[in-house]
């Protein structure tokens, strides 16, 4: 008999909640609110299969070939490029080093190798209220105390961050279009959240899957543009090219990225150089440019299309306790919602998956005490038609549990 | 002033040794019997354009949407079924259900969900002398003791293992053309050890990325048919296709696959899902069966060319410690050679080097007291002219150094 001795930290490791209650979502012709997929019809099909076929014509021995773990040196610098512009636009020039620049495979990998050089067990981590889970999943393995920050709809509050961070490794903050809530950051608390790290030398990990799927305008400068030495950033492609690639990266200062380069080659050698190369082929000549608008115009269309559909189903009450509540994401993929005072999302679940709709509870969200009342409601999988279709049967659902 | 602490593992992490000895041997015109590479010539690229163009023709949402942590189901039945028909072919039957294969981004990230579910702290963990030196980077961000288990040409010796082994989480072995030596373990060996395992309970970490690549006959069985309860085997794509895709797997036995499987979704979500599919393409309708003889082929004309080479340059001499001696890999791609007495490879390379030829010292690849007469010799990636180019340029430092 094989003595399986699993380590410590693999009693911290569970199925993700999320996944588990999506198994109960996962019935044909169900209207799903539930997934955090990008919509499929915004893959750039013919532009992947032409850079597929380029970067094999060019360059078959290096796509194929083991390659550096910093990544592939054009997309790197790419990247720093489309970093520097970006924040010129919004008003903060940060000069990104393309030598900063660590390709990762997805960016996810960038939360895993982060926890590794920057977590022992109990190290303090601060998150937001609620956070993205797939991050606090990375976390766990190695074993920290996660510290939820009281958070408003522009993201933590600093009075709260200020009594918690002494001894915190870092803060986790996703500042534009978060997942679970689709809140964005405003410049002023951006400002103030920069000017509060740098007075406690509170080191910022900043997520930024979502930020070029805003809907009118773009938001505010990053906080690692506001002293790059004081944070690391974690970017996709996931959102504006595809998910399948397992393609992202992260900008990491001089005072890390040694460490961040030695964990990501222990950790898989280096991200694939043929999707390098097709994510490079594809961005050329500004793509990304004509077709980033695209995706914005559709998920536009559709959070629009979920709003109206509320506002029809959840007339306005005097008391906010008395029906659904929903916020207005000015970008990316969720709305958030909170159900009349006495119901609970996850009871509710199965009976609006019987009326014909999924959503995700967002008690699971919080690292601390979850609003129970809580649902993170995706509008970018389905139609605008099943969109209306799905809140019909959300607020049918809701009206049965509640009479 | 951020305040950046690091996680104790980080100081664990180190550079590759190998990686700062390579950097001494970029130079152009340098013959190679450093890398690991495969050789480019090997990569089926007309086989991969062909698995681009039909994925992305098939099934494009499918190839570049978000998947399942556990991989692409018929790429996972297909290595169960391979693993299945090898195993019967050396007379040893292993039936393997898809559900306990998980696909990885590379086999380097298979022993990073092993370090992370099994390495605690001061966790024991045996290895063979010498080792994969990139294992052994991959274990140590979760701090074990590495243990070496004294070995000779046919892997691990029992006796030394039975000593060893008490508390020891998991033995690490490569028992195919193993990377650095080239040596093979015989089939008395494995059945040894697979007792040995069985009497102790001491679980088996199977790595086998160079299995395939055998000259003359394969194998023997791997160890982990013989009990697959006992232990986890790794496998890559990276030596019969091509490393740029960065594809693994791993077979995991019931008692330890959902904690691999909580790790791998927690490290990057999922292994590139049009990576998989054009794995799973082109290995339709036994292409490996065509495929991989031609790689053998070129690879036993390529050693048999080093083995020539090296037998012309240093006659055998009745005392071996007054020459270079070597070994003869049946297969793989690599060969140990072992430098005269009083000689050290390290201090050998800048000469080597300068007369135009690199190689790695075998010294980094033990875990405890490296021998320094050692050094391993790939004869994969130069060609058969550079092969006798180099080994006369060995042979000239080595005698520049005696004289």
């Amino acid at each position: 008999m094989t003595h399986w001795t699993l380590a410590a930290r693999a009693a911290k490791m569970n199925p993700s909640v999320i996944r588990e209650i999506l198994k109960v979502t996962e019935r044909p012709g169900i209207i799903s609110f539930a997934g955090g997929l990008p919509s499929p019809q915004t893959f750039p099909v013919a532009e992947f299969e032409a850079a597929c076929a380029k970067v094999l014509k060019d360059d078959p021995a290096g796509a194929l070939q083991y390659a550096a773990s910093e990544g592939y040196g054009p997309l790197r610098e790419m990247v720093a490029e489309n970093l520097g512009k970006q924040s010129a636009a919004a008003g903060m020039p940060w000069k990104v080093d393309p030598a900063q620049v660590l390709i990762t495979t997805g960016s996810q990998q960038g939360l895993d190798l982060v926890a590794k050089i920057l977590i022992d067990a109990g190290s303090k981590v601060l998150v937001e209220s609620p956070t993205y889970l797939g991050a606090v999943m990375a976390f766990m393995p190695m074993e920290p105390n996660v510290v939820s920050v009281a958070s408003d709809d522009n993201g933590v509050e600093i009075e709260d961050l200020r009594a918690k961070s002494d001894g915190a490794r870092f803060l986790y903050v996703l500042p534009n279009f978060q997942n679970p809530t689709g809140r964005t950051m405003s410049e002023a608390r951006r400002a103030a959240l920069s000017a509060e790290a740098a007075r406690s030398g509170l080191p910022l990990m900043e997520d930024n899957p979502y930020g070029d799927l805003w809907f009118d305008q773009a938001p505010a400068a990053p906080l690692t543009a506001r002293n790059p030495e004081g944070g690391i950033y974690l970017g996709s492609f996931s959102k504006v090219l595809a998910p399948g690639l397992r393609m992202g990266f992260m900008v990491a200062p001089k005072a890390v990225y040694p460490k961040l380069l030695q964990a990501k080659q222990a950790a898989d050698l280096h991200s694939p150089g043929f999707n390098q190369r097709m994510i490079f082929e594809v961005m050329q000549n500004g793509f990304l440019d004509r077709h980033v608008p695209t995706i914005r115009a559709l998920y536009k269309a559709q959070r629009d299309a979920m709003l109206q559909a509320l506002a029809q189903h959840f007339p306005a009450t005097s008391n906010p306790d008395d029906t659904l509540t929903w916020n207005t994401p000015a970008g990316g993929m969720f709305l958030w919602a909170r159900l009349p005072k006495g119901m609970n999302a996850v009871d509710l679940l199965p009976h609006a998956v019987d009326k014909g709709v999924a959503f995700v509870p967002g008690a699971p969200f919080y690292a601390d005490h979850g609003d129970t009342r809580t649902m993170r409601l995706s509008f970018v999988t389905p139609s605008v038609e099943e969109i209306h279709r799905g809140v019909a049967a959300l607020a049918a659902a809701i009206h049965a549990q509640r009479s």
